[in-house]
């Protein structure tokens, strides 16, 4: 007897990057911040009390909530927590889109978005997106003229780190029949200038996706976040979200990291420098890297090189550094990479060229 | 424009418990454990490291899915993390109903099924219990009728805290056509005996929800788990269950409070006993209370008393202690009351002697 619905029958599940226990590997394949949170963030977490923890928390996480709101001159009601930015991609899914609805992707993204969809029974629009990593001119008619409830851009864009400007989301909501969510998961890197938040106040199709896992240095939280009109946000936070999706602790910790902004924005200038320095020596060795306004790049592996994407994800996997390889036509000869510490860029440039003599 | 599903905009939302942030309220009215977690877990929570923090934890929460697989004499394979046992009832609907597709209860029982199936747009089969909260004789005829594909049962019954015997679930799970989960938020205070994780290898139907929120006095973590066999366990582990759910600090720390059962089933033995002692009492008083194998008991105001079970909370909470009060016509003679410490519910009993003489 089979109890699986039909659709996850034929799905595949999400397979997340590697996830070593090891302290040894350099990890440069999931794109978590190399730089640890700051004392102020650990000694929160050291004062949770055996009360907080035998409580039930704060079913909105009120706390974090509001300094969410603080931190982006918003109103809390603009705001909705939740257990990390893909409890929101999921939600935005049960919230706007019916079942069998399209959602609506540029293509290639974070591959997540196929999978919520998969579960949720929707198919996906997806638009390709042009030799240099942009938005076809035509996105916003292609999703229209599919019926697309939902169109998801993450931006900066994951994987190339191309990053669309204010401007151009504006325009992209306004031509759009259905809601907007940009996954900003990577946005703390990128120029400190682009902000988006303002635009919730003249686009009421716009939700704005948030993590603390990138930028804040607490991927193993859990803590994301919406931002948002209040008729995007409220149904999500009072209706679908579950009531408790978000723990006490990341409630606490979360708020804390917020307060401490300035003590992350040192760490992420110095990830943008390493960023465009080893972004330069990549191309120096004939790799082909868009610019990136985020914490890894793309690099394409060199025509004439000896090594395939996947053989030099191999040999850099033997030589203890982990990179992404995607195995689909689109990036079969690009590899992700991480920005790491400046130690680590440079053990990984190491590694490459040590790959590319043998 | 509108942009939520039309059964979001007509659907309510589940409504918590109330949640004061003050330490001197009695909460009587969330079913938390009135006993805090033991040194032990406390300090595994001190041992969470920086890196612990940066990096993405473990995807399926590896340390705590062993740690619940040899807890109850399973293989990991046999268990999936949640984030509380809240995400397994959604799940269960995400994996095996089809939205439209009906699913069954037991009428009263936790309100939070009603919101998970309006949620995903599936119609509710409710079976009223008898006058004495027994399942009628012909449930899952009525379930199989309608062709309902989940049935969510939970035991001990909340509010009324009665136990459904092994045979009898076992019974049920053959009968039914559909998959069973049985939620067992509130098994650690029932009889020790009582033990249905061996009935998983005769019923591919049956799944059990295990939380940590209550007999492990860690509402505030979220952590929860199923427990059943591999055709229903992995595709919610491998499949619908967003890759990342439990995070880091829950893992190792909920790990931790299952090695020391032993310290939280001293707590349980006097949770039975201030159980006990409290459920005399309040039939002394002319309160209609059925025996509870649970937290909490259900208590009818008698008919002749001057306050009716809301004037009754009203009283209650001017004198800072909550209790639960439903606004349903099954429940809107009854309290759902937490058993507490042996001191704060020698405080209930005052406040209800206080209440009913003024």
């Amino acid at each position: 007897m089979q109890y699986e619905r039909k659709n996850i029958q034929q799905m595949a599940g999400y397979v997340p990057g590697e996830q070593p226990t090891d302290a040894h590997t350099i990890k440069l394949n999931t794109n978590e911040n190399p730089y640890p949170p700051p004392a102020a963030v650990m000694a929160a977490l050291g004062e949770v009390q055996p009360e907080d923890l035998r409580r039930y928390p704060s079913p909105a996480a009120a706390g974090f909530r509001d300094a969410a709101a603080r931190c982006h001159g918003v109103s809390s009601e603009q705001i909705v927590t939740t257990n990390g930015g893909d409890e929101l991609i999921r939600l935005a899914l049960t919230t706007f889109v019916e079942p069998g609805q399209p959602v609506g992707i540029a293509d290639p993204s974070y591959s997540l978005y196929l999978t919520a969809a998969a579960i949720h029974g929707s198919p996906v629009v997806k638009a390709k997106l042009t030799d240099h990593w942009q938005l076809p001119t035509d996105f916003a008619q292609q999703m229209n003229a599919a019926g697309v409830a939902l169109t998801l851009v993450v931006n900066p864009h994951a994987p190339s780190g191309q990053l669309l400007k204010k401007d151009t989301i504006a325009a992209l909501a306004d031509a759009l029949d259905g809601v907007l969510m940009v996954d900003e998961a990577y946005v703390d890197f990128a120029d400190p200038s682009h902000n988006l938040v303002p635009l919730i106040k003249q686009h009421n199709n716009l939700l704005i996706l948030r993590t603390l896992s990138k930028g804040y240095s607490l991927a193993g939280l859990r803590l994301g976040y919406g931002i948002g009109p209040t008729n995007l946000i409220t149904p999500i936070a009072t209706k679908t979200r579950d009531s408790f999706s978000v723990d006490a602790i990341a409630d606490r910790v979360g708020a804390t990291a917020l307060a401490h902004r300035e003590s992350f924005s040192a760490g992420w200038a110095m990830v943008r420098e390493n960023r465009e320095k080893l972004v330069g020596e990549l191309r120096k060795r004939g790799f082909t890297v868009p610019d990136s306004q985020t914490n890894f790049c793309l690099a394409r592996v060199p025509n004439q090189a000896t090594q395939s994407a996947h053989t030099l994800y191999l040999a850099l996997k033997e030589a203890g550094i982990l990179v992404r390889y995607f195995d689909t036509p689109a990036l079969n000869n690009c590899l992700r990479i991480t920005i790491g510490t400046a130690e680590q860029n440079a053990r990984l440039l190491a590694a490459i060229d040590a790959a590319s003599h043998e």
